[in-house]
């Protein structure tokens, strides 16, 4: 293998005996108690330190993902606590490691499909209404379901979402691709003859696309907020523990003989 | 196994169709616009909504804890997405596994050491300094480091302790344990005759205690500010990428004949 | 949700006090002493025990993918147990997190393509020269590389291809998949006029469809794999440990000043 | 940090492009066909190929530690894998994240008390009923208890372990830390007038021992096998699924009000 040597280079932190900077800024006196643990992730993402309308989005986006009660992931946190309850930081990891394509990734599906419309940093080149007829289209195509729609429990509307698109409107990131989610989902619904709500992953995708965060990184802001959310199990596991015995049931019932056809 | 059925049940939260209840209140309506990440945190953990000194203090040691540039668990979350791009949680889940005893979990040992010189909730029963002769005492008879004293690059102090303690005493947050991991500096440095600064984590760890976290958790403060960290490090990897340049670095160096004695 | 309850059941195993049984087997009596590691691994798959045949076949698969070396895997296993040494299952664990799409899990689609021209279970349809010509067309017009060949070290061959194919085919377990593996290499390299070996991950998700495993599994093997080599590479990182020397020298340099354009 | 540099090293393995390397063996010629999976470990960890004995012995203790139901790790897996199937290999890591200190790792604190009692590569200095008077007494001065005695479920004895002290006799493995494994289950039985059968990770932290591995590494034994029977699990969930009703029963129970005092 004889290619170049490539360099090695972070741009967002360094340390030195008596400093300590992120992202260009001296930590101590330029960001702490300065910044909240949202807008602390805006400047690692961004390299910036959110405007007042962005920081309160950004984190109402956050917060939104950071706990929705007895989750797959947080019953994996609370089973792993238990066999190893010196290593939180595992209970936590495990937890996060479903949060893949069927739960939190959907964030993802919706942002690279509104993305693929209307290109990062580009005007759109037609009328909502025709990108989404196109987007609709090309789904029933393939067979495939337009990600950001409908929810198994929250029907006929998700309640995170309009409140999602309330607080970007009101601070500014209401734009394009909140526009054209909303299409899509007019459009869904016309062609399927199905209530099909946008749930809070379809508004949190279309919202990241305001902000203009590439498609790939977008997964991270469920894996960042659910990581809050997962201690949280743990510290109630420690003093109300369920994972123990979620485990003796199972184990009872799956070790029998089959009980149904 | 006879054991009487225990219930399973959380207080954390519920859904039901058209609600989503944390903690007691309604997520879109009582949550979203009104706390930022770090309250969102704070709420998960202590089931309040913080008052404004403890929203500051709360969110200055979860920053605090975000991003200290290159570190193991940053290069185990770059390595691991090289590998699989796809599972972005699984990268972030890999680079929390290393949160263990060695760096993040010193937060927890200095709480831990805090609260058994004085128990949560109660009052001191001899003036700091005396406390800190026994804490001194007893972890030289054990030959065991004082947690939360002296750090390998930061000297002669950590950067981030003075403004943490500053935070904390602004904001009403600086009390007996604060009060007593200073005495148990003086007395480390005394005995010792080393310069043994308070690190982060030993500022964290103490003011984590006047918050009244219980120690078991308190490692959690770490593994949610990391995961943040985490995400920022791998948007950085796929756009300027280290991880492979390392391995073969290091593939290169490694297999071939033992270069030292 | 009003939908029937499912009941709950495995047929992996049970314990009663006296008993322990997997897969319909005494586990003491009738495993123990008379199954070898890969051995139980069939077992555990399919429900049965390996014919002898099968049993060196299996075995040896599973066994090339224990040890590359210094692998991105490996660094990420050697770097997390430096943070967490109390936590070996979760080194081992933030190791295997990277066997994904990039590396391990080629073994995946290579199986997947062969079992989309030759389902499981049957005859083939055509010859294998004529199911590669549409397999290698089929790549190229979506212009995606052809999964289980070429590899960026071991040219002009991959030295595990040819053992593992002589492996199978003196033990039975050389057939349609094999050949159609075989044909798409020399379709491969006619169509592109490049040396286009089949690299060991080829080989093996061809050999995986000669036993019929499900395609959704066969990354599965690398994982039970991996993890037997993550725990050697652990303990040669206690006797020897890199983890740390490693870190430091990317902090350094990754920390400074950006070195190339 | 002006520490020398380190040089980086690894034993395990290395490829150039024609030959790759394990433990110094030729891994196409020498290795593969005539290493079963289990023998593979072993020489990863010692770097020779184990005696036929040695092999028997060895394969049982892993295999012993595959499948044991469903336990906490297995429905780890199971709902990990629930949320994101395009990462089995993280389904996997989840699993493993619990095999701390309450369930498989205490083959690592039986191991580590008996080579406290006899240090590797040491006779013993005392009879074994001395050694285990003094073991037995120095955990109830501590309040501890002794790993490796007694199993919530399987009573009188764990049938996993005469069988495997069987094995371990039958190929000259059955040594001074096996004799002072069965002292201590004597004295402990004899001082607390209770049942206390040797349990199935005491026996196996006994043979570990009279192979001479390390006592940081045996936990590792579990954590290699325990990834075996996880890709069983996984298999099983993939054709008879069980975690989304797990996860829908207890969101159900646990996200209504409380059933119990």
């Amino acid at each position: 293998m004889s290619k170049i040597k490539k360099s090695l280079h972070t741009e967002l932190g360094h340390s030195t005996p008596d400093k300590i900077t992120v992202r260009g800024r001296d930590l101590p006196s330029e960001i702490l108690g300065h910044f909240n643990l949202g807008d602390m992730a805006f400047l690692e993402l961004t390299g910036r330190a959110p405007t007042p309308q962005q920081s309160v989005t950004f984190n109402a986006i956050l917060v939104t993902l950071v706990e929705h009660g007895i989750t797959p992931s947080a019953l994996v946190a609370r089973l792993t606590y238990a066999g190893a309850p010196e290593s939180l930081q595992a209970a936590v990891a495990a937890g996060l490691c479903g949060l893949g394509s069927v739960f939190v990734g959907s964030t993802e599906g919706a942002a690279r499909m509104l993305y693929q419309a209307i290109a990062a940093g580009s005007a759109p080149t037609q009328a909502p209404d025709v990108l989404a007829r196109a987007i609709v289209a090309d789904h029933r195509s393939r067979k495939e379901i337009v990600p950001g729609l409908g929810h198994p429990l929250h029907k006929p509307i998700d309640p995170r979402t309009p409140r999602l698109f309330q607080i970007a409107a009101e601070n500014g990131l209401s734009g394009h691709y909140v526009a054209l989610m909303q299409a899509v989902q007019s459009e869904a619904e016309r062609v399927s003859g199905k209530s099909l709500p946008i749930n809070a992953t379809g508004a949190i995708g279309a919202i990241a696309c305001e902000f203009g965060f590439p498609w790939r990184i977008i997964r991270g802001l469920g894996v960042m907020a659910r990581a809050v959310g997962l201690v949280g199990h743990i510290l109630e596991e420690i003093d109300d523990p369920m994972g123990v015995e979620i485990w003796q049931r199972v184990e009872r019932e799956a070790g029998g003989p089959r009980q149904d056809g």
